[in-house]
């Protein structure tokens, strides 16, 4: 087993849906994906956090193994806010407020503990930053990275250079779309792989997830869920199941990274069952093989007798 | 082996996607239906042309083992005419013109020779349409039926009083919204099964189909298509693929139709990849049985050591 590096926001995070309402809850990419990845892996994390972060959230992490040698505290500081509402079926959000504060000076720097890392998640950072992780890595740690509409828009050449020295790259299918300029999902996420990474994950919220490779085409669909409460984590704690698992396994074969996708599509719907941490909390291991195996026989169907078949055509 | 009954539209399609156009081509629900039906059982079409279809479809249908006893010919009729636009990424489409002419009058009839049939798809059609059949058929008919918006909305009472009536409904995800009134898919699923059907599919485009039970809930994702050129005619040739492996099969236990949700994924992969039935007529039994395990091994992920993994947590 490695222990792979999350590097990403700790934010405090404000959300309203169709199903209730928090305020000033913990949240950002690398606490969902730490989380997340601490089920299967003990992650080490890389973020910035202000005075107004609670303790107990960072306990809670260290409990769960995670190592926060790289967590810094920017005591008279305020950690990242984000406010947002979602739409009546959680489909959109709009947000409220982005208000960076401590994590606008964010430098990521890996403790010298780190760096012998073998996997690595990137959570969505402007892609300047996410270079300046990516040449403190070992040239062999597999990388997997997020982005967002904003970066693809607005940093293309910066972000096309992270995607050129990426083992991964996680998109949700607008971005893919986006990315590639072309509607159909198949056809552009080869145009990504043309773009460096080996592998590229389309996230489709509800719809699953896929796995794509120029060797490899793998689609499952999301666990259902007949209550939502609030998809805030989603995409992050599916990204840190997958380095949980790939790192628990220390090895990034096509058998291995389905697994991973398994993973993170089980651990993104615990996470949206309820808000903030508290879905990712309850989740123990009994219910995470559960939740895994219904995936499992979830997408089961059998072959047919061709031969029989055949002969009648 | 049963022959299964298939009612709906014949008609003649003028269609515009982004990749072409086509004028006057033979489409229509049943049409679509029995052409992907006879992959794998010969299907006994109910439908109405009038003197412009073209005689060549009705020949190739009968190549194919349909039996056409059921098909009216009103020869100074004109058949049902639609003509629409699909937009760039083929998610939407707008109807340009929907001309009933024959299908106005459509009172399906059921020869004497279809009467024993085990299987029957009711496409797309008004509500008390599809009452009358149900009348025609033996109380021990698999009864699949298709619907749409318009009747949701328009005729919801008549719809419930048929939905109480068949096994299966098909609806595609948002008709699955509207009719439960819910956004939650599965929650949504749930909802119309109390309607009375004891399975529903939902239909989700690219993103795949689940079929939902009180005892099963499957899902899968779409067979990936590179080049899809027109999706007309897609959600009725999954459901001719269903009912053609289901009467083949002659069973509609859980694995069977499993297997028929997989067999209408790849029948309707086909469709989409040309216009009118140009894909369905390409499609031979190596082709089917090629997509049909390389969907097997889309979403095959393995099972989990979890002695070892429960030990550890």
């Amino acid at each position: 087993m490695d222990a792979p590096v999350v590097v990403g926001s700790m934010a405090l995070d404000s959300v309203k849906t169709p199903f209730g309402e928090v305020e000033r809850v913990v949240g950002g990419a690398a606490v969902y994906a730490s989380m997340a990845a601490s089920l299967l892996a003990p992650p080490r994390v890389v973020g910035v956090v202000g005075g107004d972060f609670p303790q107990e959230a960072l306990e809670l992490l260290s409990r769960r193994g995670a190592d926060l040698t790289g967590v810094k505290r920017i005591a008279d500081g305020r950690s990242f806010y984000w406010s947002g509402v979602y739409d009546y079926d959680l489909a959109d959000r709009r947000s409220l407020a982005t208000d960076l504060n401590v994590f606008a000076d964010f430098n990521p720097v890996l403790p010298d503990s780190y760096r012998g890392s073998r996997y690595c998640f990137l959570a969505n950072i402007q892609p300047q930053v996410q270079l300046a992780v990516l040449a403190q890595l070992g040239a062999s740690c597999f990388v997997m990275c997020d982005t967002m509409d904003y970066w693809i828009e607005s940093e293309r050449e910066m972000l096309l250079e992270v995607l050129s020295r990426v083992d991964l790259v996680l998109l949700n299918d607008g971005e893919v779309r986006q990315l590639a300029d072309t509607p159909n999902l198949a056809r552009a996420a080869e145009r990504v792989l043309d773009m460096g990474p080996r592998f590229v994950v389309i996230k489709k919220g509800e719809y699953g997830a896929a796995l794509v490779s120029r060797e490899d085409y793998f689609s499952i669909p999301s666990y259902p869920l007949p209550n939502v409460v609030d998809p805030t984590g989603a995409g992050d704690s599916f990204a840190g199941g997958m380095i949980g698992l790939l790192a628990r396994q220390d090895d990034c074969c096509n058998r291995e990274l389905r697994r991973a996708v398994a993973f993170g599509t089980v651990i993104a719907s615990a996470c949206i069952e309820d808000f903030s941490l508290e879905g990712l909390k309850r989740l123990g291991g009994d219910e995470l093989r559960r939740r895994y195996e219904a995936l499992r026989e979830l997408v089961r169907f059998e072959a047919m007798e061709w031969e029989e078949f055949l002969e009648e055509q």
